[in-house]
């Protein structure tokens, strides 16, 4: 089979990291993802050319470009129509935007009751937050995220990355897959609304717990997550880099005391139990530390590994991106772009057995489709798209 | 209408997290979600009673549980008679675990072709890592998340929460929700495979672009994200708070320096465009801290936010759990379990204007549904069941 959203058209509004997601996990599963731009392009784009921005590339994979300028009264009316031929529609501007612009919810989905409207935001469509200006940095700190990142003689640190971001995206995708799943039954669109926020919730579910159950919120500790689990930290070895270990069963901590050479303290009071290896968690961690230190990090790792323990190298990023596990796996692919150069990409993260896989396909430069798309799904000839285009409506 | 997944049956084989997130979204997008559990319950339940971990009741809301022992003959015949009523199925395990009991994806494909089977695993079903212990801790530290986290004169640190495990559980959710999507054309199910490494990638975007533009790794730095953006980080208040604050827009700049008091500098050289900005990142930041210093968090947010700055405080969890906003919005909802107490629960962090949201219910106990399921879904009479009870089948 070829893929499983073949014939499935988006519009995609969005920019910068949330919604662009969304649109990219649509695009590598076939759907039709025509990106719509205002008049020179989406601000992630970054200088263009060479220096386009490796997040905008990564984003915007296998997605057409069309440009249109939604304050243009005609640009409204060509969004309008193009609403009429769509499945879906992706937008994460702030709350009210869209209806500012005349082209909100209630108006669109009086002009086709079957489409799936998806908006990305911070806080969501209502409450007393719903207008806080939200990026993933604002999010992380009134997630908890923050409070719970770092160690407790520092400020509250970020997560690396963009996590409210990403997974505000493929919260949305879940959404609106889960409308068109609706839609088959009742022919009906919907509203999907996501908030950062509130999909950053769950998250922090080991924090949450340990709150509920000790009545204190757990100081951050950049080692380890506040369960009960010991050993469960990461460990510096001879060359600098660093092991994770976790301990999550009882054979592990008598793999682990093998390893290290301590097979003396397996069934030792203090340590057989894992409530005592948790009183006794500096020990634990004491006695890790001095066989890690006496080791290479890519020794410690394969020992521990060859032992069944649960392991892993704190890899950097020119490791991740270098993976030889995830480019065997064609999800990580190496391209050489005209104007980039080479560069990494991921391909989508989802999988399908009985589906072909997305090839993947640069990012379109802006407005690059407008003669297809405008054409194709609207049926405007090409002088009346050059006309749009000299009078700066798309 | 009610619910966008009603009539669609879910067997949720999954624990800990990962899994039970999207089983978690299921349930509450209206499916009937069946956890299915080794007899005495899924590990995560903890001690039971009052003492039942919040995250398993967070995770768990809306599903019913049976038990099924997979070991048993008789159990792997219950499954594969479950699997002929289901649409779905979700599994955590280990990759081979389920092939090696004999219930794998092609055994299940072949008894039910239009099954979807969902697995999520830590690296995937192929590859050179494909069994390499896999947990949100190893996870982080082999998907760049670790090294891109904390301070660079610390070792890397972990990010709060577990983004891994709930990154990889939404991923499973979209990619089940595109399989029924796809079936609706072809009839067929498909395996959908979900690495939470692979789903962790795009979440480092902002650091692998400044890599590929740079040519060197960012530094980690629990301030900021690797961006251009000044000012971007969090500021120190009066009463030990902090709040985040990052000027995406050239007005944001003048309206910080409104309100910090230095309306002298707009138009400054070294500090109006953006470029000079970050050359000048430490006088940026000295600003802002010391204006920060002298007014509480909260003054800090509300004069900044008045304003029209992106700022945010950042929140301690019992801040986020009992948030005003969450809860108007009804995503938090405060609930007396019988035997927990009080406890906060979040519903479906994904909305939709055109179906009812769900109600929460607490998780089931195991094996609650025994009679009910193996009864209406199998047809066992009464009196089976209980012979499957008495022979540790279920």
């Amino acid at each position: 089979m070829s893929q499983p959203l073949v014939g499935i058209t988006v519009l995609d509004l969005t920019q910068i990291y949330q919604g662009p997601y969304c649109g990219f996990l649509m695009a590598t599963a076939g759907a039709d993802v025509i990106k719509i731009e205002p008049r020179g392009g989406e601000r992630l784009r970054g200088a263009g050319g060479a220096k386009t921005q490796l997040s905008f590339a990564t984003l915007n994979s296998n997605k057409k470009s069309i440009t249109l300028d939604l304050k243009h009264e005609r640009g409204k009316a060509l969004l309008k129509e193009l609403v009429q031929q769509a499945d879906i529609l992706l937008e994460n501007y702030a709350p009210g935007v869209m209806d500012r612009l005349g082209v909100g919810w209630e108006v669109l989905h009086e002009i086709n009751p079957a489409l799936i409207y998806v908006s990305g935001t911070g806080y969501g469509l209502s409450g007393p937050d719903r207008d806080m200006l939200a990026m993933d940095h604002t999010i992380q700190a009134t997630s908890g995220v923050m409070s719970s990142t770092g160690d407790p003689d520092r400020p509250p640190g970020r997560a690396g990355g963009a996590p409210s971001d990403i997974m505000g995206g493929i919260h949305m995708y879940g959404g609106a897959m889960t409308a068109l799943v609706g839609r088959h039954a009742t022919g009906q669109g919907t509203l999907v609304e996501v908030s950062m926020l509130e999909a950053m919730y769950f998250t922090l579910s080991t924090e949450f717990s340990a709150y509920h159950a000790t009545g204190k919120i757990p100081q951050r500790n950049s080692a380890r997550s506040p369960s009960s689990v010991v050993p469960y930290s990461r460990y510096e070895c001879s060359d600098g880099g660093y092991v994770a270990i976790i301990c999550v069963a009882q054979g592990h901590w008598h793999k682990i005391l093998k390893v290290i050479g301590r097979e003396d303290l397996i069934g030792h009071e203090d340590y057989e139990k894992p409530g005592k290896r948790l009183k006794n968690e500096a020990a634990v961690n004491e006695m890790l530390n001095a066989w890690a230190i006496t080791v290479t990090r890519d020794e410690a790792f394969n020992t521990m590994r060859e032992a069944g323990v649960p392991v892993a190298p704190i890899r950097n990023l020119e490791e991740v991106r270098n993976d030889p596990h995830m480019h065997a796996r064609g999800s990580l692919q190496k391209l050489e772009h005209p104007q980039m150069g080479e560069v990494i990409l991921p391909n989508n993260p989802i999988r399908y057995s009985e589906y072909d896989r997305a090839e993947l396909e640069f990012y379109p430069e802006p407005g690059q489709h407008n003669h297809e798309i405008y054409g194709e799904l609207l049926g405007l000839a090409p002088d009346e798209v050059a006309a749009l285009l000299s009078d700066a409506v798309i």
